[in-house]
């Protein structure tokens, strides 16, 4: 997606350890009209597939996931993170290791939220080495929902996470994959 | 809102401790063409104030905030709990007591993304104490930015929290408040 890459090297800025802070249009302050057009975009490569529920992962998966499942015309239902007391004992839940933060987290969705029958579309803002997408991916197996693919807005192709599962024969797509980026000069390279 | 307030009374469950669970469409499953609605509602009570900026708090408040930037046709900002690796050190910072999990947080924004010249709606999903509510008007008082008003989609009007706000001559729209809920027969009534 040409505006994305635009937006990524106009906007993005490269810290050491990999990160990538997009935090001006994407997980902080939310552009969202541009996001309308992120949304437009997962529907036209996923339309036809069937799609009745986007899933996603608090906090910054949330803003997306609307936008997506606005042109789906569908719900969306968001994983949590550790356990509140607003969530009832009755949910799917599996251990995601966060590479932001150097720490595991539970991530959990009520059961009644996924169910056998449902065609699920599942959307992040990252996929770098994949382990939360791997866990959604998990949830969904667990429910007996059919999983349709993957949609994340930046993949850090160099960590892997993308071709991984794909080789697993998933559906991943991505709207931007950072093929290289060096946070001494601030250069990205996008893979074609 | 009578399509709010019917939706509460057919999907919302009370619970012990002055819990209202609306999570089958406002927090963890989203109801994203009902939220537009509510989007379009906000917009209605707040057209022609010149709001230019969205802000809400992680996570529930994000798929709303979304809904009413679309609106606006304005960015929102999510502020954060806690400080991760992708907040530089340049923030507004507030600590806020959670009612629903019974500690205090931090909670921050960035502040390229709050200055003086913002009109700011703050939106969320409930307004019960009104912890979470002034803990934004007070980053947004220390920005600089003019607050134009705040909305909660759920008021619990018997928690007092909105009603000390507008004593304090803060405009603050709920699109249903609750006056009383009973968690043993289940039953809630609204304020007129």
């Amino acid at each position: 997606m040409e505006l994305l890459k635009r937006k990524i090297l106009d906007e993005g800025e490269v810290y050491e350890g990999n990160i990538l802070k997009v935090d001006n249009f994407l997980n902080h302050r939310i552009d969202v009209p541009f996001l309308r057009e992120i949304g437009k975009e997962f529907h036209r490569l996923y339309n036809n597939c069937g799609v009745n529920k986007i899933l996603t992962i608090e906090a910054s998966g949330i803003a997306i996931g609307s936008m997506v499942a606005q042109e789906f015309d569908c719900p969306l239902v968001f994983a949590k993170k550790n356990k509140t007391k607003n969530i009832a004992g009755d949910v799917y839940v599996t251990p995601v290791e966060s590479f932001t933060h150097g720490t595991t987290y539970s991530v959990m969705v009520a059961k009644r939220f996924l169910r056998e029958g449902d065609k699920v579309l599942i959307v992040d803002d990252f996929l770098a080495i994949g382990n939360a997408l791997r866990g959604l991916i998990s949830l969904v197996n667990e429910s007996g929902a059919e999983l349709v693919g993957c949609g994340a807005v930046i993949e850090k192709s160099f960590q892997h996470g993308g071709d991984k599962l794909r080789a697993q024969g998933i559906r991943v797509e991505s709207l931007a994959m950072v093929e290289s980026m060096d946070h001494k000069t601030g250069k990205i390279v996008f893979r074609n």
